[in-house]
């Protein structure tokens, strides 16, 4: 076979798909192909936390063994992809990130993950990620602090961190993440790549470790909304090992991103997602909003209920949830914490039964209010956080005196979709004059990752945001 | 129509069924049969709180008008019953036995209750209670306690004070009840009756004024073992209207407890629930296991996990839940409350998030050790109560020291049950030297009603205590 592609890496999913499927290229070697930019991108990102090339490569003898026999295991078969390292593979070190689980071993499958492996997908590796999936930047005292593959300076956004920045340098075609406060959208939104926020229930939560019950939502990174909607159409649906994960009938998501999106509706809220912007995230904003239009989509202006509300009430539910799941670590090895996430952890524990309750009880009366006043719009367009990367320093909690005012700027746009329960995606919708990026969020009803996919890829047919390339500092630009 | 039941009244609800059938009685000689008993007995145990001749006559007239154009609306159509006052009807009264619902109409209707009067049940009236369900013996500072009808210087149980009381009276066939820390079982041992508290998620909760969602269920209380099987089977399963009411497949109970017990196995805890017993309770139950062993039931020891661990979890998840229900009521008008109520709601406040929720997340692995602990066997029999009925003085926690501890030492059998959320039917089985009754609880697997019906009615074929009736004082016997 003749390698017929220049940097295979460079393709997305559905182009790695097709040119196994015409043999222009082998599962080695795009397996290779990643590899090779891993080693060169990995000392300046820190996006893995685990390489295994030797059994990516062994997979990717298998599969394409498989292919050449005609008989894929599956869509993915022969496509190398990561995971950030929470996801569990039976026999495999899982470390969520933590000095504590440094040489934890799973002794169960991830449905999430087994899904994609199932139908042959093969593991480059583990990705970074903020300790025990607690933090918005990337930091991680025990793995080293992910970089932004566009100005390693500045922070990647998590938890997700390595999954945001692998898929941006383009070592990865996909990485699976997970959100609960803002950790898929943040690090895709910083990262200058597309990450979906899946709905509460979409995707069984079997085998990845929790941080919050209530929030906790398992999604894909990738370079298109079309990819993130092949992931998502394997993953999603009923577990019998996880009462939690719906059955509410799967669309097939690629179908609904190849639709037109003349005639959608889509909402722009008048008040707090619009409020205090940077003003390179505002013009950004309003040219989304604008390329919209010319693709035939009605903006409509939106008024939300209080949104600091349910920021204030998700807060509770992942402190308290937190908290609870690692409570007998915290009392049995605090000093085995970050400080940061400790801390975090321990403000768990001053939560009253009775507010966390209240907490619980009212999101099913704000999102019947929230359904109310989104009634008329198919989605709404928002900032996934008021102004982009900060750097790494300037966000270091246990550092930076302000560290605290930076964080809660580039948060608090997401608090408020993961209490409700929404699919939100995360697009990238233009860059700084720094050179960093700007994403934006396309934020839907429950269940409705259809319709946000729809829009995201309406956009990307539209704008190429999603295909810039960060350059390997000191090398040549590609 | 010729009346050919000397008292009607007396009839259970099997044979007001038949009797209405066979016309040997009408709906209106059935309901005003029971309006008499009403009559004589309110004075002496305050059984109800509201008693509704006049519509219960009205609705025994269309009743027998149905039944004798042999257009029955269903099983129970002009049977009379009542129900404990926290089962909503759209338009009546509802005051949870409580001053701050003293007047509050409802606005829908409780899915148990419709389920009943769908099938053409004649409401007599709303029963008695402890103030918002919380209290297990049957004081009621706002309506008057209700007493027990074997010696109304005793308590009748709580929380379904009323329902145990009438039910005992004869003054209804059957009551609807709920069981969140023996509220079902408490008042069916101490008068006498035999009371169903059900699996958790078996009868729908809507409508029903909550307490404790991880706990609260819905049962009857009746005269016989199949009686209760006759009222489960007409409210149990699914409902869209609460979706934690489960979608099991739901038994013909009455066919349950017409099958022979022979060959069935029952567990004896050796620890917990045997032990410190009053001498007049053991007696009961060893006399109790000497029937089902002549009835071809095998006696198994077995040995539980620690039980009064689940009882702590079980107190937690009541008190936090219970705090978080009243919370506004209690922060706006604490007044309203009588004291000991407040005073139990108000410990709710003081118990972390990260306590309930351990609580909460503990539930599923009890469960899972006690299935194992119980494999071998159908079911186990407990004691309701260490000893019968304490009176309404030497248990009331406002006035009487020791108060505390009668209450402990009645209510440690019920909490355990509670948090595994099994089903257990209470069933009349002996009474002490002063003429107190005694029951004993048979306690299942959850969903598995069928089984403890089925053991509880054959105990019944082999027994007599649960015919039994009380004289009302100063009347001859009946």
């Amino acid at each position: 076979m003749t390698p017929t592609v220049a940097d295979p890496a460079l393709l997305d999913l559905a182009g790695m798909i097709e040119a196994l499927a015409a043999k222009k290229v082998s599962s080695v070697e795009l397996t290779q192909a990643c590899l090779d930019r891993i080693a060169a991108w990995q000392p300046v990102i820190n996006a893995f936390i685990a390489i295994e090339p030797d059994e990516a490569l062994t997979a990717a003898r298998e599969a394409d063994a498989r292919l050449s026999d005609g008989a894929a295991k599956g869509l993915l078969d022969g496509v190398p992809f990561a995971h950030k390292d929470m996801f569990y593979a039976k026999g495999k070190i899982s470390t969520c990130g933590s000095k504590i689980r440094r040489d934890w071993v799973a002794d169960e499958d991830s449905t999430a993950l087994l899904r994609l492996t199932e139908t042959g997908a093969v593991r480059l590796g583990t990705l970074n990620m903020a300790e025990f999936a607690y933090g918005p930047t990337g930091h991680n005292v025990h793995f080293g602090d992910a970089r932004n593959p566009w100005q390693p300076a500045h922070v990647t956004g998590g938890s997700s961190s390595g999954s945001g920045a692998a898929v941006a340098a383009r070592l990865t075609p996909a990485a699976l993440g997970s959100d609960t406060g803002g950790s898929v959208r943040m690090p895709a939104n910083f990262c200058g790549v597309t990450g979906l926020k899946t709905t509460v229930g979409r995707v069984s939560r079997f085998g990845a470790m929790p941080l919050s019950q209530s929030l906790d939502t398992v999604g894909p990174l990738a370079k298109s909304a079309r990819d993130c909607g092949l992931i998502l159409g394997l993953m999603a649906g009923a577990d019998p090992r996880d009462p939690t994960a719906s059955d509410v009938a799967v669309p097939d998501y690629a179908a609904a991103c190849d639709q037109d999106v003349r005639g959608m509706r889509l909402g722009v809220p008048s008040r707090f997602y619009t409020e205090d912007l940077d003003p390179e995230t505002e013009a950004v904003y309003q040219a989304a909003l604008d390329l919209f239009r010319q693709e035939g989509v009605e903006i409509v202006a939106i008024d939300l209920p209080d949104q600091a509300v349910l920021s204030a009430a998700s807060q509770v539910l992942l402190a308290a949830e937190g908290a609870a799941f690692h409570r007998q670590w915290l009392r049995e090895r605090p000093q085995d914490y970050g400080d940061q996430v400790r801390a975090r952890l321990e403000n768990g524990f001053a939560i009253p039964a009775v507010t966390y309750l209240e907490s619980l009880r009212y999101r099913g009366i704000a999102l019947a209010q929230h359904l109310e006043a989104v009634a008329s719009i198919d989605a709404f367009l928002a900032p996934v956080s008021a102004k982009a990367s900060p750097t790494l320093e300037e966000s270091d909690v246990g550092g930076a005196s302000g560290a605290e005012a930076v964080i809660q700027q580039i948060t608090r746009f997401m608090r408020p979709i993961n209490y409700l329960g929404l699919p939100a995606l995360s697009v990238p919708s233009g860059f700084t004059q720094a050179g960093l990026p700007v994403g934006l969020q396309i934020v839907g009803r429950p269940f409705s990752e259809d319709v946000v996919l729809r829009l995201g890829a309406g956009f990307q047919r539209a704008s190429d945001f999603h295909r810039q390339i960060p350059s390997l500092p000191g090398a040549p630009d590609e």
